[in-house]
């Protein structure tokens, strides 16, 4: 069989492709230290509500009729939407209505259709670009448009606390130019863990909405739920703002829900999009978990065991990687939220990949930084300065892989 | 904001779009007698067989946290793979593993990977085909295709046989060129329930294999499972061939489990898209069905349950459909396999459009049949007599329905 050109950028192996094959590995080999993948972490009370919302989906006779045995519709499962918008409406003042909301197979393919849907060859086939406000950004972007298209970001200015610091919007740099289709970014960010302030977030729509272009809002880690953000901070949306949410990051990645509010035009096309891409989304998710939106478990699981989980996780990892590693140029960048620590190896005597093979060898896997640079071609040290380490992990992985990183960059160090 | 000509596609009316569209407005009105969509039956055993499935996974805690509460590989949940292949070796002596099965997000995402797959525009620029070895074929082939590519079909050959009728392939004008891509063929064909003789199958598999491309057999409906086949029939696969199998039809359409078999290298680049267009297919149903391929119960709901339905249901309703339109020349294709009647209304004094929109005016939706045709250029009359009938309705429902569609047909022989 001859496979196409387009093809043949699926058999690679960079980006999110490694990322998904280091988890596959370490599935296989239980003697690995998985720190690389983004699953999140089995919390007992959390999955023990989600065990009894699909049981209960599951048993009622009408429930599982309308869900698990019927096609949603392309924008998926109505009732779950309308619920979804009650529940935002009141507690965010919104004024949205389910015509506002579609479901999709997880947030990868809500990004697949959106940069695809704005990012196409233009009528002049003119190059398009994509602005990222600000790199280090979400791997899970870069192989994701089909056409011509690019990637655009720009270097963060960087505020140093100790051996802490934050990236922040360099809006003296940033730019949106007219081959420009869409401004995007993740807050919290993954894999940074910085949550981008909301004056931030406020000039970034503002700008997006005097160019006329959408603003692509990723909130997979972020507001309402799963609410992993340490920090004060408030969920932001207009009607030039495209918001992505996810299940997934309550602990529920085997479902692939995701979740796109925009306004009906935009949700029209998605649904357009669904349909002939899936014929409709999944009904799981949304129908198991629509009791959970009406009760108010949601908020409960999400401030009560969610966030403080993260929380605890990031403080404690972080004040074991730096005791461990004293004396050494490293620094981690604040934890405002997501479930990642993000480490800066300053004047590292290596590449982030060569890092990475060092660290594989010793039996631990992480994400090495230079993947998460999407679109900046500065020739900048810090992109291979850099590694995204999980937390999910329960304390046990955590500690011998904490122990085995600190080891490792130790030792580089030292050689150099 | 501006959506891209690659957007505009997705907010248009036709095909897929419109079946789909059709879907959700009758969701909303109860009144409408809705035999347009390809929703499976609920039947009551079969479905509470999954009921207590999905309610055992989530209800084992174990089991919950591989499944629900972790992403998949992204060729899919390994063990479901692993089962899977065993089942198919024991029962039709083939020689396949886990790598020969990738999982996708329902069978409309396989088609999307695989169109695009193969049918990416190629390294000279070449305008490139998908060859359809007959028209009527599957409306959901239609809009796929992401970039210049189309498809091209060929006319059958008509077997009558009093007013029940059979396509055939006309082996005598098909032809692959050498701008052929693939070949593709659902069986049971939707929507006509024509099933390939084992004898075109053979045919079709040794000239795709001849041309060096792939012969994409789509058994959405047919074997071995949901095997809603009512004559004798061989399932067929070598390693040419890429089998596309769905629990669609067993009656699970919300879950979205599409199933590909094809050599382990194709697996590795539909693996590859996954990863870039989903980060992993869902893991539900393939964990709450994978006991049921362990001890049987799929090989029993099949046999005893969704194929005898299915078959009952078609005969019921085309004897129906025959008596109340005695005396037009309306003829009905023979009924073995899948879900549909499908109605060739000859010489019919209207546009199958004007027809559809006749009988949504008396409260029954069908799907008009000149979607059917994809790349059929022919001036054929034929493509603008037909209707796809769903017959997985209760029985007062498809009663109705019929009487509905029997009333209007007469109505309008009877003014012409």
């Amino acid at each position: 069989m001859r496979i196409s050109q387009f093809g043949d950028r699926y058999t690679g192996d960079t980006g999110i492709l490694q990322l998904m094959d280091d988890i596959v590995a370490a599935q296989k080999s239980g003697d690995v230290c998985m720190l690389g993948g983004g699953n999140p972490a089995i919390l007992p009370k959390v999955n023990q509500v989600f065990q009894k919302a699909i049981q209960a989906m599951a048993a009622d006779e009408s429930a599982f009729a309308q869900s698990v045995a019927s096609y949603a519709s392309p924008a998926g499962h109505l009732r779950f939407r309308q619920t979804l918008a009650n529940w935002l409406n009141q507690r965010f003042n919104w004024d949205i209505s389910e015509d506002h909301i579609a479901i999709t197979n997880g947030s990868q393919n809500a990004f697949f259709q959106l940069f695809n849907l704005f990012g196409g060859t233009n009528r002049d086939n003119q190059p398009q670009n994509i602005v990222l406000p600000m790199a280090p950004e979400y791997i899970g972007y870069t192989d994701v448009p089909v056409q011509t298209q690019v990637f655009k970001s720009f270097k963060p200015s960087i505020d140093l606390d100790g051996r802490r610091f934050k990236y922040r919007v360099d809006f003296d740099q940033f730019e949106i130019d007219p081959q420009t289709v869409a401004l995007c970014c993740s807050r919290p960010t993954n894999p940074t863990g910085n949550v981008l302030t909301d004056d931030e977030v406020r000039q970034l729509a503002a700008k997006a909405k005097a160019a006329d272009i959408p603003f692509i809002l990723d909130n997979a880690y972020g507001l309402p739920f799963p609410g992993i953000i340490n920090i004060d901070s408030q969920p932001y949306y207009d009607d030039n703002t495209i918001l992505c949410l996810s299940f997934s990051k309550l602990g529920l990645p085997g479902l692939r829900t995701g979740i796109v509010i925009a306004q009906p035009a935009l949700i029209k096309a998605l649904s357009g999009m669904n349909a002939i891409m899936n014929l409709a989304p999944s009904n799981v998710g949304p129908a198991a978990l629509e009791p959970l939106f009406r009760d108010n478990t949601i908020d409960d699981i999400c401030q009560n065991d969610i966030q403080p989980f993260y929380q605890s996780q990031a403080e404690y990892a972080a004040a074991q990687l730096l005791s461990m590693t004293e004396g050494t140029p490293l620094r981690i960048h604040k934890s405002e939220g997501s479930i990642f620590l993000w480490v800066w190896c300053e004047n590292l005597p290596m590449h982030s990949s060569e890092l990475y093979e060092r660290l594989k060898s010793q039996g631990v896997i992480v994400v090495p930084g230079h993947h998460f640079f999407p679109g900046l071609e500065d020739d900048w040290r810090h992109k291979q300065e850099c590694l995204r380490i999980s937390i999910a992990q329960p304390k046990d992985v955590l500690d011998r892989g904490i122990e085995l990183i600190a080891r490792v960059i130790n030792q580089t160090y030292a050689e150099a």
